[in-house]
């Protein structure tokens, strides 16, 4: 197996965390351009989505998508489970997981993909044709972070982690994304001691640092 | 178990389709605001997510998100075997699966929510507080919708169904997109025979109803 990583991006980032969790060794091949805020344009030409993460099989299928990703590792490496113990735990898991994807990290990438200079005409990523920057996103991007950092310290006042009571691949997408918000401003505000408290946490585990 | 519902919503339709697929019958509850282009009061007090579809289990556990709910029943009733057969189709499944949500059903999704005045303030759903309409995501829409469409044909132009040589979720997903795509106006282009060989096939199965 080899994975297809950007260090900077955040989706390639669930992987490793993912795999320092379970301490899974792969190869790993870094894609974006260095210096610039682009992948290659060499991997654009191979990956018909061009985006990152994909995890090449050794029969050479390409899968794109973490959560894919994932779940496809967890099939490989069963120990110790990080998308729940049972049927109804993989579902919370998965619920909570996309939450965290959709209103925390997609939330940073609108506010990030149309306000930063480096992504003009690259509103969105994957595609091949311009994609223009729309301002207004960035404003709704802040309504949505904030509505989710509420969501998540209500979430976190009621289980010590995002799915429960042990930590899971839904507090590795939680995880990225507070830090892709606090890397753009807009770090935990002062009403989430709950998100706080499972920040510091996350953050003193070793795979924070992957 | 029981499953909230809205009969106009492309989510639900999802979880809908898959219970066809595998006839399954459950209890479900419509929760849509009769004559009206919103969810009832009752059913956003009592869901904190306040979307559709939830699956309610019999300990009284929620699960939202139409990919975690369908993985939930796969677990439950294996047979046919929707999600695919071995962890490596699993993995594709969920792949495309994922991209006919995101860039299919996504695209449709900002169209309509951002260009409709009956969803004026509600330009994403679930918020409780105003998410102003942004007419640009309307042309962002679009054009995401036409690389969709290429993706998707230059892909049934590889492989009978989405994920490969049987039907399978990703197909019901792309289904919906198209479908909802079609009925904001945008067919399937005269560019895509495969789109349109595929969508015949599917649109005649009896799920296809559901």
């Amino acid at each position: 197996m080899k994975l297809y990583d950007w260090k900077v991006a955040p989706n390639p980032r669930r992987v490793r965390m993912y795999l320092a969790e379970k301490g899974i060794e792969i190869e790993t091949v870094e894609v974006g351009e260095p210096g610039q805020a682009r992948l290659s344009e060499a991997y654009l030409a191979s990956n018909p989505h061009r985006i990152v993460p994909a995890l090449e099989l050794d029969d050479r299928t390409l899968i794109g998508e973490a959560p894919a990703i994932c779940r496809y590792l967890e099939s490989q490496y069963p120990e110790p489970p990080l998308l729940g113990r049972d049927p109804r735990e993989r579902a919370i898991v998965e619920m909570w997981d996309r939450k965290c994807e959709i209103e925390g990290m997609q939330a940073c990438a609108e506010i990030l993909r149309n306000k930063v200079k480096a992504f003009a005409g690259r509103g969105l990523p994957g595609y091949r044709v311009p994609i223009p920057q729309i301002p207004a996103l960035v404003d709704r991007g802040l309504v949505r972070l904030e509505t989710f950092y509420e969501k998540l310290d209500r979430r976190l006042g009621e289980s010590e982690f995002v799915a429960g009571d042990v930590f899971t691949g839904a507090d590795i997408t939680g995880f990225v994304a507070v830090e892709m918000a606090s890397r753009g401003g807009n770090g935990i505000p002062e009403g989430c001691p709950n998100v706080a408290r499972w920040h510091t946490a996350i953050a003193a585990r070793p795979s924070a640092a992957a």
